[in-house]
């Protein structure tokens, strides 16, 4: 699985206290620790006035990069802060996100293109989140077209089939999962990716949702997540799914996971 | 998910022990255990010598029923310990099971076909266990076929795809939720089921291995297991698995048994 870190989040009250306050030391330490649970890429999303983000977010990028080299997924809708980010990014970084909409197309999509990044596609629009996989699937479509016309590989898009709450809709997991397969036939070089936690909001043991979900995704053809890397449990199933999927020679890493004390008890 | 209680077996060394000792109590109480966990079938094995079984089955079967009233599911490949069973059970049965074996065939199945039994079909022949799921399904559909040529419906199969070890072959998971998909499009109406704890022999962490794998086979379409209720992690992910099946309108069934306690943080 890639792991997308997602903690370095404005939206996260410490992060946005730490943005505002220049905490250095917090930041790169929740940039240190995704690292080392292993996120192959750091979110990183300022969460602020669009008037403060290009700086706020330049700042963030500085800061993480500092602490460490993975990768960043820069994390905005707004143009002019992710300018300001790609402006002192030191590696090609992951854009988050272009969707079907108007203006993330006319805003985000440039700015991936002219720099060459990977990047994240949602499928949705102006009309929101379509009700079907065959309609997300035609937002993704396009998405796909207008990025590979443009000059990305289709090994460069992390294509985002969207995960919806359980508790509004009965049929939202097979609908993700569904969307998933379709994506895997149409786009076998591409990956898919998502924000696994959306399917819990509004259930009790929401960790053990998420991992149920997480195990079903990956048998759908998900191979990335935007997650908290330092999940235990969730870094558990994905290892154990990753092994299941045939992805994992003589269960080599499995095992040696569980020698290094990464995943099952912990030590006391 | 239809669970089928496993652990009234003769090959585990308590229970051979109450069944040399006619411990009724112990075999109550371990059917009364499994019975409000939610096992919808209680398996019974006798699991001693052939000149014994006859008698041990029948003791079993009678020592059960004494207790609760689910129907059993009788599981051994002596006819004439099954006869012997099916000569005092109040309820029909499932019997375990016929597969492709010349010899299973000729002694089980005439059994299943005159008692109108549910009827596990196990996805192996004389040859062992196929190694791809088309060959899997060649089994299966000879099975499925002299079934219901013989007049069982296909509600009342639960047909094993097999799962063999993922430490013996790192696609072993992967054949067996596609042996599962190949089931579920040939014989929609018909039960899938299998013993998951095999995926996990030789691993560390067995039951993460177990629920991820549990997880994946469900997407794919198993709704049965031979498995141990009172697990109460697996019970957590059978009941997650199925919420995001959308088999668990607006989730209630989940937040009930969260409620009442049967998943989640247990009550000190």
């Amino acid at each position: 699985m890639i792991i997308i870190g997602e903690k370095i989040n404005g939206t996260r009250q410490e992060v946005a206290q730490a943005i505002r306050a220049r905490d250095a030391a917090f930041i790169a330490r929740l940039a240190r620790e995704q690292v080392d649970a292993g996120s192959r890429y750091l979110d990183v999303n300022a969460g602020t006035a669009p008037d403060r983000e290009p700086e706020d977010l330049a700042w963030l990028v500085r800061t993480v990069q500092a602490e460490c080299e993975v990768p960043l997924c820069l994390d905005s809708a707004n143009p002019t802060a992710l300018r300001a980010a790609l402006a002192v990014v030191d590696r090609t970084p992951m854009l988050n996100s272009v969707s079907g909409e108007a203006q993330r197309i006319a805003g985000v999509l440039p700015l991936a293109l002219e720099h060459g990044t990977d990047l994240i596609l949602l499928a949705l629009d102006d009309d929101g989140i379509p009700a079907t996989g065959e309609d997300r699937m035609q937002v993704v479509d396009r998405l796909v077209g207008l990025a590979v016309a443009g000059g990305l590989q289709e090994e460069k898009l992390f294509i985002d089939p969207l995960v919806t709450a359980i508790s509004t809709g009965t049929n939202n997991a097979l609908l993700t999962c569904d969307t998933i397969r379709r994506i895997k036939v149409a786009y076998p070089k591409a990956h898919i990716t998502c924000g696994l936690s959306n399917i819990s909001f509004g259930m009790p043991l929401r960790g053990l949702v998420n991992r149920t979900f997480l195990a079903m995704a990956v048998q759908a053809g998900l191979d990335s997540a935007i997650a908290d890397p330092n999940d235990r449990e969730l870094r558990e199933t994905m290892l154990a799914a990753e092994t299941l999927m045939g992805l994992d020679r003589y269960c080599l890493n499995f095992n040696k996971a569980f020698r290094a004390g990464r995943i099952g008890p912990r030590p006391d």
